[in-house]
């Protein structure tokens, strides 16, 4: 077998290593590392700037809505938490608890300072729905101060027994979203909306194919009226949650008085909504996206979208070689793609140039340009496409003219943009089945699989039920975890009638999606 | 007196009511305001609108000059803290202390699950050399991995039991900078690069002259060999420290085993610098340059650099005056400033347009255009100035033909930017006396200031010291306090030969800046 930039593949023989081959992306991509405090991450610069990427063209999107960012304390009060039953059942479990605000030097030994014991614990904010709405209660007197469109950039704390680097981190950054609305119906508009905005970002930015839909009653947030949510099937066929969009009713407003003055002069409690995306979707872009060789970056997220490698030998040429390499970023710096600035680097570290190359292959960086004495002497730039990296197993380079080089960067970018999204959506599309229709058909689909995180491919079941709730729904969702299945979600795009639930047998409402999920 | 748009001036008769000022114009301007955490704010959307300006500059400065942003965990394990020992002395006592991962309901209460207590407590990051620094131990190996230039965005909490908003909170946010060099020469050629990168925003981006200098012992970082810092005054007279940037020499790659292989093969420690800047500048923004009228925004650094009211009333001219409003809004959108594209808004709340302008001139809004329909129809724009507002105590009001007025609005913008560091410049120059050379003339300049928050305007003092250490500085300083002074910088600009100390009388070394300070 050809060499691969990195040292586990997606497939070993027969056997899916899926998971070690995740790992060793985030690894060997530099993304990201575990840290000395359980669950945590470090996010290293080239997973970062995806991050910072992602979060400069979501933040716009959540501007161009309206919305206007702002930042709440960290802290919450404990008694904020327990004010909404539900949403207090749901996070009760996994918060990090913050008791004293001194330490001690005791015999030499710190310790927290007995005499600097908060009265109330603070509790880390897992979600801040509880002080958000607290200001809200301030800033909201009257019907002309709604919609209420605010958005926070934070870190978020949730304790993680098994965490995952991106995918589940006792602590993770995201955006969340809050809004205050008169009405029911602008409030689930507003929720709709950003959905929507989710998929747009998903779709358009990250490459990803997504499914739009509604959230069992069993998956809903704590203290949510409804959930929305965009899936997106990973290469092994799992399901990952990539966003969710809240309708939380009058819940949090009665909790904490949220309320408007209306046209006739009454008061009234808002309607709510929060939604929120986070660093996962790194984790996304890496089980959606990378192959043997590694990363393959979106050119719209890749902090650099073309690196050139000058291939420096000690010589008299070299100069030549990096006035040829210097001309170029500069061209290539002046142009755009995707609406901003080119992401340029010049690759100057005192490593050898083959190292250099492999390790931007494992970055994934769209465009890898290496330039040698014989490139500079006659104005060739020679390159690779991350995309269509290799030609069988050989690498597959390119050579061109420069002025002809250049005049073809963005149209390669928007290319590969395009092409790693239709590649994601025809998996997608030809992994989901649409004809089991029974538990016993779909327990046997699904039993043969392993318990192993490297199980076999299986993709998501797309099937009829009856949208049971309460005691009925739990049932089937302690049936499914038997085969370590969930519901994912309706999807919003339901065909005009439905067979009978694959669940109950019952007549079918809609189609929901079965899968194993991140 | 003429009616102003903010409740409280900086002078009320003879008397300072600064610190009343500066409270109304959080509240007023709608930048901040308390929180339900000990401490903690709320930075509400114009003043997170700010910081955001403010990021996208500094975060721009710091990448050209080669760092990576990178994340880091909120939390660091007691036992890192107490790794290097000054570090400790310095921070022990004011550190959230998380203890526990879980909550319990017992009875009906949300209590700590003494099941879920840590080993080991967690604190929140006061500031991040030890968790960063754990991971530069596993990364650097060799000088090929060196100069490591990394930068963080994030949030810390150090408790303040004395909090004002923006300038001292519990939680703030910031940027932390953290090096590894090779060579003592090269950590501190890092160190004063980055002191000049805040000069160079503070000044060019903020607005703010600042005085750099090397800080003296006793205000050094816990753990620095070096601190230096940027200190701007105040509209009161007062120093604030504005940014820092720390040469922190071998302590902390002793204490983490921060080592690399050198030319010669053999193992050294590196050299790290550390430097940080906050959203405590927002506070300084508001001090130097706001006014009776509110806030008064650097237009490098206002969320909206242009705000159009339009003048509606229900008529049917009401068409004519949103579409001409519009028409500005797209041309304006078109343009540039400062590198960007010019912020704009149009203001079509449902509230009254006098309100309006009240409002964005207490916001600091740079130019603030009202149209009404005798504009609309005969194509004239409308504005304030907000750099220039008053004519005496009558708003100065400027009207021209649209075209000329959108010609004019770049010039304008950098013409304010100009002014309001020229005014900050000036006054700043003009308040440091250089004639006091004893101890008494000290006493007697600054002793008959009260205690009070809104102090008599006093300034800051520059004069000669002996640089005295150890014990002897301690008594400077613990004297010092008694007039409520702090000893702030020696500045990097010092002349040829200086007089005696005025603290000791010994010969003079360098001059000192001695001042109050936030």
């Amino acid at each position: 077998m050809a060499q691969r930039a990195l040292s586990v593949s997606r497939m070993t023989g027969n056997r899916s290593t899926f998971a070690d081959w995740y790992q060793a992306v985030v690894r060997e991509a530099d993304m990201a590392e575990p840290s000395p405090v359980r669950g945590a991450m470090v996010i290293k610069p080239w997973g970062y700037g995806v991050w910072e990427e992602m979060q400069r063209d979501l933040d716009r999107r959540i501007k161009d809505t309206g919305h206007e960012n702002a930042y709440f304390p960290l802290f919450i009060p404990l008694s904020f938490i327990a004010k909404e039953a539900e949403h207090v059942e749901g996070f009760a479990k996994e918060m990090a608890v913050v008791t004293h605000h001194r330490l001690k030097n005791v015999g030499g030994k710190l310790i927290p300072d007995p005499e600097a014991k908060l009265e109330e614990p603070y509790i880390v904010r897992p979600t801040s729905e509880t002080i958000i709405g607290d200001a809200f209660s301030r800033w909201i007197k009257s019907h002309r101060d709604l919609p209420m469109l605010i958005n926070q950039w934070a870190n978020v704390v949730r304790w993680e027994m098994r965490p995952r680097l991106f995918l589940r981190t006792t602590e993770f950054l995201w955006q969340e979203g809050h809004t205050a609305h008169a009405t029911q119906k602008e409030a689930i508009e507003e929720t709709m909306r950003m959905l929507e905005v989710y998929r747009a970002f998903s779709e358009d930015t990250l490459a990803i194919p997504v499914i739009s839909g509604e959230k069992p009653e069993n998956e809903r947030f704590p203290g949510a009226v409804s959930t929305f949510s965009i899936e997106a099937m990973m290469q092994d066929g799992k399901a990952l949650q990539a966003g969710t969009s809240h309708y939380l009713g009058t819940h949090f407003s009665e909790a904490q008085n949220i309320r408007f003055q209306n046209d006739a002069g009454e008061l009234a409690f808002c309607h709510t909504t929060s939604w929120g995306l986070s660093t996962r979707m790194v984790g996304a872009v890496i089980m959606s996206h990378g192959d043997d060789d590694g990363l393959k970056l979106p050119p719209a997220v890749a902090p650099r979208q073309v690196v050139i490698v000058p291939m420096l030998r000690d010589k008299p040429e070299d100069a030549q070689v990096l006035e040829f390499a210097d001309g170029l970023v500069t061209a290539l710096r002046g142009m755009r793609a995707f609406g901003e600035r080119l992401r340029v680097l010049l690759d100057t570290k005192a490593t050898k140039s083959a190292d250099k190359r492999w390790n931007w292959v494992r970055r994934g960086a769209p465009i890898i340009v290496e330039i040698g004495a014989r490139d500079a002497a006659s104005g060739t730039v020679t390159f690779m496409r991350r995309d269509v990296l290799r030609d069988g197993d050989k690498i597959r380079s390119h050579a061109m003219p420069r002025d002809e080089f250049l005049a073809k960067v963005p149209g390669m970018l928007a290319d590969m943009q395009k092409g790693l999204f239709e590649a994601a959506k025809v998996r997608t599309l030809a992994n989901i089945r649409r004809d089991i229709g029974s538990w016993d058909a779909l327990a046997e689909y699904f039993g043969a699989m392993s318990d192993d995180e490297n199980s076999e491919f299986k993709g998501w079941v797309r099937a009829p039920w009856s949208k049971p709730s309460g005691a009925e729904l739990e049932a089937i969702d302690t049936k499914l975890k038997t085969l370590k299945l969930t519901l994912r979600n309706a999807p919003a795009d339901q065909p005009g009638s439905v067979g009978p639930c694959l669940f109950t047998g019952k007549p079918g409402v809609e189609e929901v999606l079965i899968s194993r999920a991140y």
